[in-house]
């Protein structure tokens, strides 16, 4: 596949994941970039997204970095799904935070991805660090 | 403290966290047991807790567990903060399916306790088995 | 497979993985247990295997928890390969601590196995928690 | 501190760790760099390493990983402990591939320090890529 034929295929992948994704729009996660092995994805934390400390539940960082590691491992137009994860919250995120995803793929092989994604602030900071590792099917998106 | 102080501490500091932890109420979170160490939630999966297979977004498990072991490590009544955490999903979770954490607290220093959490369906299927590190910062929920 | 015939297996395979594995004998690891999802085994810590601490080094542990996994997931005789592993390091492992690993499955689909392995010293004290997530590739040890 | 009193202490507490870690000399460690939250550590895999597959047992390449994680985050001069790490092995290390790491600090706060250390072979191929979380004590290694 050329590079735009690549860009098309995870563009049409991402558009049919997240269409059909609840919560995926209840964060109001916003597409800013899709790719193969790539997601950039952003959004604004709000109130009752907030813990017992006042600051974002870990679960909602942790959304964040799954939803692009689905959108980044799926974006070659073959099925991916995670079988391990772990998140580091490095510092505190409040409510109106505007998160941004920066995804790395550390390692593709046929039948395993390993990507490293990263969740910065409106200020550039370092708000967690996210590890996933997917399992490849070899099911396609949109068999011919 | 005696076993019963102990109880009453948990309780004391889960009801502060819960009743100021609006993410905890938008999953639905109901609190079967608090305690040192300890934490049985229970919570029931909304349409709105989807993703774009139709199963519960990953993001949904690891808040529960999330939950959990915040309630877990505060319960003898001192604060503590996640580190790190990791999750591994292992079977589908659907609309409908009724969830629950039980807690294995694995270690527990002065500075630093280790917790796995799973979580099981209504049919006592394992769908996720999550571990978390917790740094216990010495200061009191409730100074005398 | 009947019971029997799994415990042949099991020994088969971990025969011969363990007879072509250098390390694991330099590490003086002995077998107690074979199984399909299980694996029992006991090494003694040396001078040779203290860090700067005088403590063992966290590789000691690691590489027994590690060699647990192996012979656990290939157990079934059916080729598995370790694709994320962890491990907590909960209290110190001096010179002469006899180290033993319990398995326990958590997860096994066609694809995906996940295990956690606890490693305790003499004393039944928790030394370390291993976590690992193995790719099972479909390739029989022994093809008939 | 100036930088070049930085690198003076790292390497000062660097050294005072090597010389009494027998097992990262049994592993021919070569340090090619200290640093405060750094470490570029080398060595080539040998014949006893060697697992049933005839690839480098996973034990070597975490026990790299874990004295590069050390030596970084000890390297400010206060003492650290790794509290959690995770390894994923992304490519096969045969016996006289030379390894490198190189450590990327994540985080670092007054308590806690987050590091992804990876390591390279020879022909620049990544093998492996490790996590690490340490907690740092307080105390000084070299008190005035």
């Amino acid at each position: 596949m050329s590079d735009s034929e690549k860009q098309t295929m995870a563009t049409k992948v991402v558009d049919k994941m997240y269409n059909n994704d609840p919560f995926s729009q209840w964060l109001g996660i916003e597409r800013v970039k899709d790719g193969a092995g790539d997601s950039v994805l952003r959004m604004t934390v709000r109130k009752e997204m907030l813990n017992g400390f006042a600051i974002a539940h870990g679960g909602i960082t942790y959304s964040l970095a799954d939803s692009a590691l689905a959108f980044a491992s799926n974006g070659y137009g073959q099925m991916a799904v995670s079988v391990e994860t772990s998140i580091s919250h490095t510092a505190q995120v409040k409510e109106g935070d505007a998160l941004t995803t920066s995804v790395r793929e550390v390692s593709l092989t046929r039948k395993i991805g390993v990507y490293y994604i990263d969740i910065h602030n409106q200020n550039q900071e370092l708000v967690a660090t996210f590890k996933g590792t997917v399992y490849r099917t070899g099911k396609d998106w949109f068999p011919e």
